[in-house]
């Protein structure tokens, strides 16, 4: 198409047209199509009665999915890839198409949508205080869509912390949103009891996955501002889940430093987060995460390692150790009081 | 972060937020970022005056223009790519920024919003005839958006139908839009008589874009729709760029035949297209290109080269030839009479 040397206009036009992408996925989540593959694959032809949907429709829409790496085409017939089998069939223990509701809510669409404006003002240009603006309605869409995708990563965290399972411990649970990250720890360790944190609405998700996971005898709530509650005391562990890049650093360290009050001596925080390396570039999902929160918080950001060591350190922790966690883009960084 | 045998969620999180690279980069160019950094490298800290942007909002901008490929970062400044500093710097001759009027405009958005309908309908959800309504406004942006970005493969397409310079020519121009294509040829061949053919109010940016360039005397233009309006004749050659695809296939042929009776002997029609493989997965961009006349138009599609082979053939053209088109996606289908 070019000459090797000169410029091309590809990567512009892809990221131009890179909403499309997200559109298709979503067309082909709502028509059930990753489902309707998962017992093998099927031509657009076998799949217009199951999906109810115009053979045309699904011929362009399967083939646009084959480019994007969601199925794989062997002459007429498409097949779920690897990935699009685990995480897109409701079939699949694993799926995770419904994170879409969350992804692609009304109130992340329009914060993408006045980007220009937050980036000119320096934070969210959607209200004063965004998505953490008391009981945002946004994060019991959140608590509904983004569990699935979080289990994996959840029991992996839950195998990091490694409690004495023979041991009562206590576990809190800074806005628990779906509840899971505490609920794999109530899973693998019978005898921890676990106190979930977040707005009241969004702690009815939390005790309904609560009781699918048949915990409840074990599991209560806190409901408010994580900031103004009392967050109990004694704790083995407090996780903080995906909750400090909606804030500045400033109030990071002021509820790192609440946190260290309410553990017990030896206990220990596990921060789960998007990490970018120092570079602030690396790796491509942890360091995009920053333009989620410049588009939808005041002040928030995706910190690095560093950052989270430096607001430990300044809230009276130990020097944290950095965990990958499986099926996700979340490290944690976990430190001892 | 995964084992390398354990299935991946990036693809899904990628595409689910691939709307977010999209608005990133409407940002960008929205904020001049990349003219701006067209005299070499700065800092957020000092394209913050410049920008009239807050720092802390650049800073997080730039890093993801830089994860997303447009930008480079050493220390704390940003630089432009090549292809950032040849297609989205105003300074530059090849600035293909104002495309993204036409390719997020709202009737396109909108298309795809109602993708999942689209799909059960077999066709465009948006109104009956979609993009190809008559006098539809979306042309008048295509036309004013771009043309800019055309100009490398027009002068490409006009070296390939190398005419004789020497002679005079009767060129005409289908569904001409910003005219880029007809005018390339009106300024390589000095005796050459362009017609364009388009919508009246899209023929008068073609006509500003004529007499940009220097060629009205030679630039006259037939308004209406292609199909129903005459063509005139003797035309040494016809350019039917980028309007196939919005058509099924009968249409396609039935338009091929008029092209045919508007060409003198041994003329030539050069179809300017996306033009997928035969296995429709491959190139990305063209065989991609579907799904944008899916959401936008009742029947229109990519065809392949040998689906306009079959239609040419039918329409009494001779066997074509493919010719790839520089800093483009797509390719001139080109046959005689």
């Amino acid at each position: 198409m070019n000459a090797p040397d000169k410029p091309k206009p590809d990567l512009f036009f892809d990221t131009v047209t890179a909403y499309q992408k997200t559109a298709a996925l979503k067309a082909a989540i709502d028509l059930n199509l990753f489902t309707l593959l998962a017992d093998g694959p099927l031509s657009a032809k076998e799949l217009a009665p199951k999906a109810n949907a115009a053979e045309r429709g699904l011929r362009i829409l399967c083939d646009y999915m084959t480019v994007s790496g969601f199925l794989t085409k062997t002459g007429q017939r498409y097949a779920l890839t690897r990935d699009s089998a685990a995480f897109l069939s409701r079939k699949s223990p694993a799926y995770a198409g419904s994170a879409t509701e969350f992804l692609l809510s009304d109130p992340l669409i329009r914060a993408f949508n006045s980007l220009s404006e937050a980036v000119r003002r320096g934070g969210t240009a959607e209200s004063k205080e965004g998505s953490v603006a008391p009981e945002h309605p946004m994060w019991v869409t959140f608590a509904r869509a983004m569990g699935g995708m979080m289990v994996p990563a959840s029991h992996g965290l839950a195998e990091i912390i490694a409690l004495d399972a023979s041991r009562p411990a206590k576990i809190l649970d800074i806005a628990a949103g779906h509840g899971v990250w505490g609920i794999a720890f109530a899973k693998k360790y019978p005898r921890a009891q676990v106190v979930a944190l977040d707005w009241a609405p969004v702690l009815q998700v939390a005790q309904e996955n609560a009781r699918s996971a048949g915990v409840t005898d074990r599991y209560s709530v806190i409901a408010g501002d994580a900031f103004a509650t009392d967050l109990g005391s004694d704790y083995d562990t407090v996780l903080i889940p995906n909750f400090l890049h909606h804030f500045n650093r400033a109030d990071c360290v002021r509820f790192l430093k609440k946190t260290h009050a309410a553990l017990k001596p030896g206990g220990r925080v596990a921060i789960v987060e998007f990490v970018p390396n120092p570079d602030r570039i690396t790796p491509p999902q942890a360091a995009g995460f920053s333009l989620v929160m410049l588009a939808t918080t005041p002040e928030g950001d995706a910190y690095t390692f560093e950052g989270y060591a430096s607001m430990l350190a300044e809230a009276g922790f130990q020097p944290p150790s950095s965990h990958p966690l499986p099926a996700s883009m979340n490290q944690a960084v976990v430190s001892a009081k």
